[in-house]
């Protein structure tokens, strides 16, 4: 397959259009509705007054996250996880990292013995799902945190960043930012990095698709993600700030 | 808890405010977002060229539904099904019930050895969502049929009618149609209707929760449930016009 | 198929041999082995004094029950549940219902906070399988209050009601009672209503299984359903009187 | 505990009463209900045209056994097996000694490339139900070559010999014969012996509960068997003259 | 198939080779590799603060036993029990024999209310690995109680006597002892039995994979399997005089 | 916690002791025990003749890797995957990184429709078991291509280069090599790198466990990694030239 140009009015290191919806979901203490160009991610954070067992009693919360897809979010139609009986190791391999995420910008000693629990479920599929998940993660967790401030069951917000994510690639000897379904499975390398609105690194996981790659070719990988975290975390805010 | 009273602005009779986006899904054969109040359901139809086994050769097809609910779909979270690793009995009752009300408006001989799957997602809860779930899951069946037809792979739409579906209670001795979450937990009686657009009956489901209730009360609940089925089928019908 | 009649020896509206088997297992606090013609349910009620987690400290009790069927119950082998790992979407629904049935004529405050499990096993199925087991895990679960009665567990037995259940059908236009597994297999509509020994109705299941039916149809396979309850809760009644 | 005398009327090596009720299954090609005591196990033998995948082609059949307990066969209600989800080990290593035992008296290549699948289902537990399973489902399994004789289907019975099952122990020093399940609590081994109706050994299983024992104990353990399973033998064969 | 003849360089009577690696584990309390010929299980005792919940507040411990096998300790590979989500009845058969085996030999009053899993995880298969396993179990059991004897946890081993398992079996009229897996494959009957270090028996399984046996073959079997145990027993003194 | 200095003996730039023992599994057609440090793995690769399904008639074959860990490979005893009856998220997610860096530097084209499944059992854990598999990995299935070349069954064999891998962390400010179990337990960030044998990259996988790392920081771990990755290369150069 040979690869395929972006179209002209995308350069390679432009973002997708990004939205937010805030607040989609009546029940949730914060919610948020993510668009990545066609990928579309619902995200909800849920706050329980209960922390997993190995933490009761230290004054501590935790955060952790789900992460599911709808039958037909792809273009052909995936079983239901549900009915399969078992999450995929894909599916478990990107709610680890998604929680991982979040707990890296959260003071975990800031919000009492509570659990927040960020389900992310893909209603469309279009490319970057788990990156979209944590960046619209992070926003339902925060409204989710000014919900309690609100409510005043916190004094302040225990977030100690921002935290945004995005994929690269290589294609046909050229760093992209930001690929669709069509340019991932074409790439030659595919990553995705998480970096805090400080452009701090939290996640780095990169994968040679075809062939290896070099050590400045993921150094060129990692400076068009830091553009675009950038962008990404400016969107945080300027959502935010609508909302709050 | 006492019988509490309908809002002066919805009376016994009246269907809360019904909607449903098309084609919400750029995916699926047809799809379409059905809202009855709070509840929302996303319903997408996928066609597939392969039958069950025990169906091939037979020269039918098959229509499958399959049901779930965002963890946060409802007040306080549930545990996501994928992750319990089985899907509950309510589930499965559920689908099994939506599959049966869609097949049975369907000449299943009329579009070749094809399966369809109508997956009926519910992002928000507030009651009603079996019957919502039906309602909806009829529109996007209808979509991927008339999808197949523009395709030119059928002649014509095998639907020998519209299939709509409602709730209706008794609570503090009133019948009341369309009955909200706190309706629905406060009835004595809890009834699913799932009718055709010309008011067959093809499913009834009625449950005293409390107290047995009596034959004729049974009768008032249906002819609410016809009244409140005439108007979900004109909706329907309004719907798919503007989609046409 | 055409619609068969029945053997001449038995009405529209008659009921099969029906018949009550009491104590049949020793163990059990109830038992008794229900018929109706060829269909024969083994039901079991078991008296634990420890009640699900979400009623300790009401001062309730809480009725259950589950359903089974042994593989070679039917015509045709079927493999047996607890090898496959799951129970089915139909095993559930029935012992679903079966548990709802039972404590609607139960008061779950007058045994104390206990649980007491009805197990339904059918040994041999002809049709009308759970309406079977209502009706004879009625009795199991009366056996078992009488026995608690006598150990002086209980000062009076906490039923408000006797239940019975029973199938009717609509087969080629012909409303009909209790119908076997070759008429279910050819009815238009099949239902199966829960009834009080006072003809209130507990639960009605109504599925047309070709084409839509109309109110009075519903109507008339009520009628039916009643008659033939009637004469169920009298059979209860002669058992039971035996029994005590 | 005090080793618990057996009541004057049954010697030590003395079974209890057996018999068997035959065809007691009107789908079954063959069925049987054993009783050795209290105990009841009602065996289903269902012939099914079509082996594993690994015997296809091969022209031989194969026998395989399922073992089950209803959940109240025993003194306290057992959780089902389907309900938790997976058959315990218990269950697994009896029905693996029900099918070797079966198999070890009869041809393979004598039926063809068929499946019997031999059911044993507990209805009533006192001590020795896998015992009495194997003698049970020899009988189930004869009536259903029987059945296959008189459809013509076989020539012949393609068994080499009978096979019978006996549990024997050790209590306070004395070996006894054929166990209730108190004595079973009680003994300091325990042990099962298949034999076939020649007194040929198909398989011991002995366990020392409390003491290792000696080899003449052991030896004594099988002279009881032998006495027993002769008499087993004898009654089966009884039995099935009735039957035929 | 032709009964295979014995290499001349090992007897009927004759052990393969057997030796035991001790700690070779540096985080269980007590390890052995044991080997017999080319079979090579590992074997770990690790002992746990807490026993079951039936044993809470007895004073008492409890020792337990699981068994596995690597995906190629076999010929061909065999799936990965983790992998397909369950253990097979065979390994659930093993594993319940192992910790009957060593519970047999050990006060379980004389270690507090503590648990001890052996896991017997076979590395290499060649036969055998179920007595293997058994007797290597006991070494790591042994030297997890001398590892609690040198901290001071216990002021005595619990351990009664020694215990030790071989495999022996009849092929071709000749009684063998230790079999392989090929000669496994052809044996006409198949016994393990589970002896202590002073020849009493506390487990016999004997299986014919062919034909019956008599009483006086399995007569010549034990005969056989008290002679090698004899010779196991003295190996595990050898074995563990040097470890001490 | 204070993070730990390293014992004057291993520079931070240092790997252990790295070893690789071949062929120790008499049944796969490659096999290795790989050393690093006190963290040992086996590993078999087992060729099948079978692809599957979505590869069938492709001409291309498949190499697939299982990860597993004994219950006491590890300091405290962990429950045995088979028994809990699934795989955790981090087994699937390590096992599918095995699978990918070996696939990296393999012609699937060059060995027909065979699949090679390399099973990585974790036999002792002291940090770094998913690089030790990779690492330990590559030379059994080099070792299986070898054995398949000397059987004729190849012409040549199809790896494009070697593939190691290594662990690296940041632990109070200081980039280190090869960390071990105490190391990984304190380290502000962790990373796994896996590389070809020419320093291509094939996988990144960095975390910030405590606080985000900067750009430069990462690169600071792919220089060192790149250094340990030289020396594992060798390493298994030398180890497979004493093979062959």
């Amino acid at each position: 397959m040979q690869a395929k140009a972006r179209p002209p009015e995308r350069n390679p290191d432009q973002l997708r259009t990004v939205g937010f919806e805030l607040d989609v979901n009546r029940y949730a203490e914060g919610s948020c509705l993510v668009f990545f160009g066609h990928t579309k991610v619902l995200c909800t954070a849920s706050v329980e007054d209960q922390v997993p067992a190995w933490l009761r009693g230290s004054g501590k919360g935790w955060i952790t996250a789900e992460y599911g897809m709808l039958p037909r979010a792809t273009h052909t139609r995936n079983d239901r996880e549900a009915a399969r009986g078992k999450q995929s190791g894909r599916t478990q391999e990107i709610q680890r990292l998604i929680g991982r995420s979040l707990r890296a910008v959260t003071d975990l000693s800031g919000f009492g013995e509570r659990q927040i629990k960020v389900d992310c479920d893909v209603v469309q599929a279009d490319g970057g799902t788990r990156t979209a998940a944590i960046t619209g993660g992070y926003v339902a967790l925060r409204l989710a945190f000014q919900h309690m401030l609100e409510l005043g069951t916190l004094k302040c917000i225990p977030l100690t960043d921002q935290v945004v994510a995005i994929s690269c690639g290589l294609i046909g000897g050229e760093a992209r930012l930001d690929l669709d379904y069509e340019e991932d499975s074409s790439a030659d390398a595919d990553a995705n990095f998480v970096l805090t609105g400080r452009s701090g690194v939290v996640e780095v996981q990169a994968t040679a698709e075809k062939t290896p790659f070099s050590r400045s070719q993921l150094e060129s990988l990692l400076i068009l993600a830091e553009k675009g975290c950038d962008e990404l975390a400016e969107a945080q805010r300027k959502a935010l700030e609508v909302a709050s």
